[in-house]
């Protein structure tokens, strides 16, 4: 609870002093009216539930009701048209049927409507006809300014002003219901499914997780996810976004965002669906959108420190944390119990994700001992036994570790079912919490009552029941805790070249692909590309034994597997037997290949072999790779991505993220590899690819021969690929 | 809910009648008569808890409180002492302070007592003279032969005899609460904590699962887990079993219990404990276990078909599937929803654990088609959108899907937070879900209401909240439903030797190493220790060229570190030379090693670099291991084990669970390996280790060079380690 944020309406108050930039979605987050739009008497179904959700949640400004057929409803003015209303409108909400919706909006427009949620469904996602209309309403928005969330969407619910525009049943206002509080800063909720994005939100109610906005993004005509998640990362009352995706539409706008969230570290959980081949499926016709490569999609969030999540309570783990507790200063914790076999569970569950559970001093162990029975234990775990919370040892094992420097971390790991028992005091507990500068985690092995949650609410204390969420949630925040954002890529490290010349055809033979690469400023070894057998004495002269002959073609990808390879050449003899061999063979294989000579290049020094590659996105664009080579990559699916270009820091951190990331550093008493020199090739390739997005798709380097500190690499071979 | 059990009074019934074989602990489970030993008028205290939850659960026996300080306790006639009672007694529970137990106990005995448990702490888990006294305990067991649980122990609970011999709270019984029961098969819970037995129990009712049995193991003096397990599986009324522990003490018991399980094909869950550095520190002193190589643990359980969570929830999640649900016939599954985001969830979180998703043939999606509106999908994962629940869409799919064999599983994802609105009519869903003939899971991504789970419990339906345990949870059941217990070992694959010649020094050469191992029956390639140089002449004639040539010696464990390995070697020169640098080598670098010679041999054909090695557990004893070789393994512990002996078909099974299996079956292209020969040589190596498991601790054969099919394999060096 320690770290609280001014709420909402102190910002309006910054905002109309000029303190804080207003917002273009201002209005449409806290409107001052709203037209709703197909307006109905019968709270049973969705246009009546709009309204009534709207009223239960009191909001506070004024609503037009619009329906010709009504005069009334529920004691409101109920208007025939738009136009009839005659006064300024923030917001329409829009639910009448599909084909009635464009009218409605042009309607909407004409009255200088600022923005509107169109919660019908029938567009993009039926495709044909009805997607028609959506791009009818997106130029729409794009010729009158008129901001448009949806169509197809479960539309949003503003926590502080009040605002809740959606029929979710999560919304709902029950009578004599005292919603548990336990957080004072709050998570923001942008989905781009409705009902994901209201679960959240029950979710984190039934938690005590405080909310500031729900938005739900739907087709997204106009208003993306990123827009929402700009909007959010300015927010001050937001302190924590949760984002759920199916695929980013706004793309630029998205990324604007995220880096704005990097730099004023603002936490961003996201969870990423669409990433199976039936996920995928769905997703296209789901909210119509492409759900994409999510590789890339990890990369582009691996880049802005997005905590990734694909389960929905363990997201909110990591949201509840992150709201009540300061980030941790390191990565050791300490775990209190009243039962040894849930306090080694908590041990491992903290341990498994690679987080420390040192033994604490013997002057820390003698405090904890005094308050607990002799059967107990004061190492770590602390188990002060079932006798320890009433005897004092429970609160005094949290107050002594909270002002301990041996840990950075508490986990609390008890029984919270009881409907009568507080294993803490508020008078006690509160203070601790109010001051604490490290997190303090409470998850309860059996199901928590709620009397339970309510107690250590009034301390800020949200009660967690999923361990190894926990323990992921906990590694979360220290990985969280020291991520920056990386430094851009250094443009100056390559000059700007004309490549144009070398993209001939759209695949290029390695000869070619290597031409192109030192044209961009790339260092390869010096290579002859012999195409007739008269000029091979010359080429060996240049090059120098060993040796190694590469059949060149643009149309031959797999040179080994046509014979096309020949390696450790130590004498002329064997040069001019492997260039007939050579040639032979490719024509066997291949009679219709265009050959367009032998490479001849050295033999490459020893080195770890590792692949470098770069593809391109149909979301994001250029994507830079880095993965051992040989089997190992593609058998242990071992490779990191980032989007292109990145600096030197960030490839470094791209190779530390991979799981053979010890072979680098010299494993079992092997010379560490130059570690430096891959890290510069990986920025220069990410660079030459995002530079050259226009004309090329697709660089590989593979294998890359990594030699010991200080002796370099080799590119060994090279491919790139056009745009076609 | 398909497939029932008969409940235990049917068991006493069959019992009584001699169709089932009655268990000892059948009078410790049911007891007759129980005396309480340190009850108590105090129901805020343990004793008092004791007393008051046997009555609130209406235990139907005879109970008699000891205590010499009462005369009556809750209109019970108290005794001052057990031999007061003049009763047969089937089980003493006991709670007095830890001096006065020992006593208690052989008054129990000397009165007939058949069980007892005892609460009271203060025993081994302290250690010194406390420890002492839990010797004397078991000593008192074995003497009298009367079974005895704890000390340490949080008692049991029965559910079916109505026995609550604990004090937990998860078994009060509050006036007026209608339990929550959905399912008609049971589970039993085992478990060394009685903190996390009762908090499965907690759980398990949270949803709904029925509980046969709750047993804490604590201490174990007498009485332990694996017996305990025992007791669950003959048991009629239990049908899934879950254990939580934190290291095996009764090993003999477990096995056998484990078997027994696998035989009859009752589904155990397992959750160990101590895995961690700190988890297994406190694994000692809390319940005084070793919690042991969790390593060796897994491969138990992976003999067993043992399904392994590590999660409380998970492992109920799994535990609600098995209760609810046939097994699966394959691992294809529709996913159902209303939510498009959330199905997509769904589709993704199944997919993520190999299961299918399979897109369903255009008759099924006609007939779902037609319940649902035009902006909803069937083709997998089917979106009847919220619509679609009213229109009957929904049960119509499940309908369709359950009577299909496009399908194995169906998942439904749905929000079921309404308290008032069923999305499913009992009169529709009870009769699919009674008939149904592969498992239908329903998951809520919101929380769920009181209401939505006790309309659903009526059809025999589980709600579950975590989606990616929902996914963990169907592919165990995929798995489950295909395991079948390994055949075990061959025991005439190798002939009965004397190895003991051998066995000289506790670390043998390569060379001696090759020498048992060749007596023993495993084939090597013909290799010759050249002790001087005079006999080099005659072993390179016997070897032929290409050799490889290795230093010798029992202290030189690590040959490549010393320069003490020579490859390729192909004219005699090179092997003279090679013979003296060997020798150079190994006296610079280890003068005072005992250098044996150096071992020459022919070089290897190709391969694939395999370890396989044994190992001696301190639980277990003899484990096998097979893992890819080079730094592969150590990189990304792709390493399998099982206990010693396996068979042919284990070592096959246990390839198949590689990481780097997919090598071993002709990847990208290459010949397949000789698997079959490599599954025998592990198997024989097995073999070896279990028989000769009091002289040999370890084996290494590091590394085995599997060439392809039908060309069998090359052992290239060999480590044995004998007992020292």
């Amino acid at each position: 609870m320690a770290g609280t944020s001014p709420a909402n309406t102190d910002r309006v108050i910054e905002k109309e002093q000029g303190l804080v930039m207003p917002h273009p979605l201002d209005s449409f987050f806290a409107p001052a009216s709203i037209a709703l739009i197909g307006a109905s008497r019968d709270h049973e179904k969705i246009p009546g539930r709009l309204l009534s959700m709207l009223r239960k949640n009191e909001y506070p400004g004024k609503i037009y009701p619009v329906n010709p057929n009504y005069t009334d409803i529920d004691g409101l003015a109920c208007y025939k048209s738009i136009a009839d209303i005659g006064a300024p409108i923030d917001l329409a909400v829009i639910i009448i049927p599909a084909r009635a919706v464009l009218p409605a909006l042009e309607q909407c427009a004409a009255a200088g409507v600022k923005n509107a949620v169109i919660i019908s469904s029938g567009f993009a996602e039926e495709g044909g006809d009805s997607a028609a209309m959506q791009d009818a309403i997106a130029a729409l928005a794009r010729r009158t300014g008129m901001r448009i969330s949806g169509p197809n969407a479960e539309g949003f619910f503003s926590q502080v002003p009040r605002v809740a525009a959606t029929f979710s049943p999560a919304v709902d206002v029950k009578p004599g219901v005292v919603p548990l509080v336990a957080t004072t800063r709050r998570i923001g909720i942008v989905a781009q499914s409705g009902g994901i994005g209201f679960a959240y939100y029950h979710r984190a109610r039934a938690l005590g997780v405080a909310v500031s906005y729900v938005v739900s993004a739907g087709n997204e005509s106009d208003l993306g996810a990123g827009e929402f998640l700009d909007y959010l990362v300015q927010d001050s009352s937001t302190d924590v976004i949760l984002l759920f995706i199916e695929g980013i539409r706004d793309v630029d706008k998205f990324l604007a965002a995220a880096e704005r969230a990097a730099e004023v570290k603002k936490p961003v959980i996201v969870t990423k669906v669409g990433r199976s081949g039936a996920g995928r499926r769905a997703a296209a016709s789901h909210t119509a959108s492409m759900a994409g490569w999510s590789a890339a999609y990890d990369a582009v969030f691996a880049r802005y420190g997005f905590i990734v999540s694909n389960d929905l309570d363990e997201a909110l783990t990591i949201a509840a944390l992150l709201a009540s507790n300061p980030l941790p200063k390191g990565e050791r914790v300490a775990v209190v119990t009243v039962s040894g076999g849930a306090g080694i569970w908590g041990a491992d569950a903290v341990a498994l994700q690679g987080l420390q559970v040192p033994e604490l001093s013997e002057p820390i162990q003698a405090v904890i001992r005094q308050l607990m029975p002799s059967y107990g234990t004061a190492r770590n775990p602390i188990d002060v036994t079932a006798q320890g919370v009433t005897s004092g040892g429970l609160q005094k094992s949290v107050d002594v570790l909270t002002a301990s420097d041996e840990v950075d971390g508490i986990l609390v790991v008890l029984s919270l079912s009881s409907e009568v028992r507080k294993p803490f005091k508020e008078e006690e507990l509160t203070p601790v919490l109010l001051t604490q500068h490290k997190p303090v985690v409470f998850y309860s092995y059996t199901v928590p009552s709620d009397f339970a949650r309510r107690e250590l609410a009034k301390s800020g204390a949200v009660v967690l029941t999923g361990l190894a969420h926990v323990g992921v949630a906990m590694r979360h925040l220290v990985d969280y805790a020291s991520f920056k954002l990386p430094f851009p890529a250094d443009a100056a490290r390559l000059s700007a070249r004309d490549l144009s010349p070398h993209l001939k055809s759209p695949v290029l033979s390695e000869a070619d692909s290597k031409s192109l690469l030192r044209t961009a400023g790339i260092a390869l070894p010096d290579e002859v590309l012999v195409r007739d057998k008269g000029e091979l004495d010359e080429a060996v002269a240049r090059v120098g034994f060993p040796l190694a002959m590469k059949i060149q073609s643009p149309e031959i990808a797999h040179k080994s597997e046509v014979g096309g390879v020949r390696v450790d050449i130590t004498t002329k003899g064997e040069a001019f037997l492997a260039f007939e061999a050579l040639l032979d063979n490719a024509r066997k294989h291949r009679p219709d290949a265009i050959i367009q000579g032998v490479l001849v290049g050295p033999m490459a020094k020893r080195g770890i072999e590792i692949i470098v590659g770069t593809m391109t996105d149909e979301t994001f664009g250029p994507m830079v790779m880095v993965g051992l080579g040989g089997i190992t990559t593609e058998l242990f699916r071992d490779v990191v991505y980032r989007p292109a270009p990145v600096g030197v820091q960030e490839a470094s951190a791209m190779l530390a993220g991979l799981k053979a990331a010890p072979l680098l550093k010299g494993f079992r008493g092997a010379a560490k590899a130059d570690v430096m020199a891959l890290s510069q090739l990986i920025a220069d390739i990410s660079l030459l690819a995002a530079r050259h997005a226009n004309e090329i798709t697709e660089i590989e380097l593979n294998p890359v021969l990594v030699h010991s500190e200080g002796q370099g690499l080799t590119i060994v071979d090279a491919l790139v690929v056009g745009r076609r």
